[in-house]
Parts: structure tokens; sequence; C-alpha cells
């Protein structure tokens, strides 16, 4: 089992998955600006799970403390918390969930310079981190139910081979079907994808729309 | 019913859209450099059907006649088939379906400076033409066989909502189930997933991978 540090992790998207993970049997860090904040949000899952499963930090120490660690900010919060973490992540897997959203037009797909909010993540903490991407399209509306079933598939992308595999497992074991999508390049898909998900809801007026891959066995 | 001509309709992808097209009641021109060509590719399909519905001319005649110009070509020929028919598409909708492939890394996302191919095309037809993209993720693969289910969905992108309506309509003629996946600015999610899918087809030894909305009652 794998010590994860899930930094912005007061979310719905990171608390959704560190229940998840820590139900799966995963230590689980819930990181946050604060850590009084990190800490009332373990509160809280632990007192889900039945179990202390789950600590709360500051998001630097999270990220010391964990081999993988996954960014669930808003985009507005992208670039500092990465900043903040830089030194903190050399040499492990990190898991950038951020969807590079602009408001109010989220519905329309609007990248950064550097390509994608994980390219951006990539360029700034150096070629030592291997950066996965993961987890954009996934409602948080159904992770922090941990019994729901999650009924989209999760794209990954990343330069990493052996570090995409391990992100695949983990969305196994979060109870999600996770596909190698190709190199980090590939991640404009997925988190675009994030965009035209939210039209979808909006248009259909449903809170979780998503995607399945079809044509390969299951 | 209506006139719908498929420049580089000689393809694969074109001659299988047609064929399905034509099937439906439409009025299917072939469009190609070589009027020649196109004839000979128009004569197969009418053969197919069983009926003369589908002719072939060269590619300006072949926007000129329809009121709806679908562009199958491969990138390499994109910009160049666009110059050439800038004029006979002024007004129309015109459906791009053609994805930025660059060889060889044609699993890897690679886009133009515009952001999309179908950005492109908008640039360089102008803003009286109503570019809408569609159909980049079905594989070639069963469009030919027109009794054969299409596990794809279709995103449809595009600022003309009304065109995009026209559009999600023939997909339905041809089979298949089409969403409006929101304005130009996301086609890049479109075009960019069918790399993801031959990434996902090379590695899981299959031909047709695709992608299905869930979420939304069909």
């Amino acid at each position: 089992m794998t010590t994860i540090s899930i930094l912005g992790g007061t979310g719905h998207e990171g608390s959704g998955l560190g229940l998840r993970w820590a139900k799966a049997g995963h230590t689980v860090i819930i990181g946050s600006r604060a850590a009084e904040k990190a800490q009332a949000a373990a509160v809280e899952l632990n007192a889900k799970l039945g179990v202390e499963a789950v600590r709360g930090l500051d998001n630097v120490s999270a990220a010391l403390a964990a081999e993988i660690v996954v960014l669930t900010v808003p985009y507005s919060a992208h670039v500092s918390t990465l900043e903040s973490v830089r030194e903190a992540v050399q040499g492990k897997i990190f898991v950038d969930v951020t969807v590079p959203l602009v408001p109010p037009k989220v519905s329309r797909v609007q990248m950064p310079a550097a390509g994608s909010a994980s390219q951006e993540a990539q360029n700034l903490l150096g070629p030592n981190v291997k950066v996965v991407t993961a987890f954009q399209n996934i409602s948080a509306e159904h992770l922090k139910d941990s019994d729901h079933p999650i009924e989209c598939d999760v794209l990954v992308c990343g330069d990493d081979k052996e570090a995409k595999t391990v992100v695949i497992q983990l969305a196994a074991d979060a109870g999600m079907k996770a596909w190698d999508a190709g190199p980090l390049a590939n991640a404009v898909v997925a988190e675009g994808l994030t965009s035209v998900l939210i039209g979808l809801n909006a248009r259909h007026k449903v809170k979780s729309s998503g995607i399945r891959i079809t044509g390969i066995d299951r």
C-alpha cells in the first residue's frame, strides 16, 4: 500500500478520491495551504471511514511525506501550489488533476500557453518529476459516495510508462477503469474534455456526464 | 433531403459517410482533386447501393453544387483544399472531419498554431462559412459496411447552433449518436481524441476503439 498526499484535498474532488483510496487501504494525507483546514477535512473523512486512516498537513509537509502526490486545486491556485511544492516532489509521481477552466466560460476549452495545465506543471516542476494526468473528467458528485459506481473512464497521460501503470492501478483501487491515453502532450484532450462535459451537463440538465472507451475488451 | 458534397470523398472515411448518407436518401456528391477519380468512386458506391444516387466531381464543382460541404482529406491536403473551395463554400455549412495528424507520431496530439484544424478552416474560409466539426473519431473500418453499428459517439463542435443541429441529424442518418460538444474552440478535444484512440488501438491490438458519452439518457 502507498502513501498518497492530495494537495488541495479539502475540495470535493480531492476528498472524494481520498475517501476511496483510504477505503482501499492506502495511507492518505490531505494537504491544504492551512494545516488546520486539512486536519478538519481529515477528521471528516475518518468519521466517514470509521477508522483513523487519513491525516491533514499543510501542502508542503504533505508533499514531503508521500510517495505519490496528487494535485486537486482550482486552476487559479495551480501555479502557486506547484511553486510551493517543487522541491518536495522531486523524483516522485505527481498526478495533476487540474483542469484549466477560465470562468465564466467554463464550458469553453481555453488552454494555457504551455498547451495544458499538466504541461505547465511539468515545465515548472522539472524533468525529474513524473507528471501524470488523470481524473479530470470524474464528477466529484459520485466520488464522495464511495459505494456509487463511477460511470466514467479515466484517461491517463504522461511521459513515464511505469508512473502511468501505478496511476491506472490507483484508479482501479478507487473503482474506476483507466486507460493509458498516451504522452503528456495528449493531456489537452482529457483536460479539454471536462469543458465539453460541463457543457453537456448544462444542455442536458444532468450533473455527471462522462465518457466510456468502446471497442476494447474491458 | 439534402445535397451533400464530400471533398476528398474517395478515401475510406469520406466514401463510408457518403454510402450511409446516400442510403438514407440524401443526394451525395464525391469530390476529388481529379474529377475522374471522384467519378470512379461514385461508380463504386452506386454499385454497392444498387441505385444511381452518387456522382463524382472535382472538389470545386462539388463544393458549388451542394448545400452542405464535408471535408475528409489527410491533414497534408487541408490548407490547399480549403483555399481551392473558399469562394464556393461561402454561406454554407462546412463540416471539417480533418484530424491534424503529424506522421510518424500519429498517436501524439500535435495541434497546428491556429489551435486546431477546424479553427484553421474557420480562419481561412472567413466568418460567413458555418464551420462545424464532427466524425473525427469514427473509424473508417465500420463506416463502409453500412449495416455495421458504429460503437462511437460523435462530438459536434461549432459556433453556429443551427448548423450543429443539422450535422447532429446527419450523424443520426448515418447511424451515429452525435452530441453538441460546444463551440469551435472545443474541437481540439475531438481532433486530439483521434490520436488518443489511435494509441489505444495500437496498445490493445484493436482497429476501432471509440467513445460513448455516459450519464445522459440517449
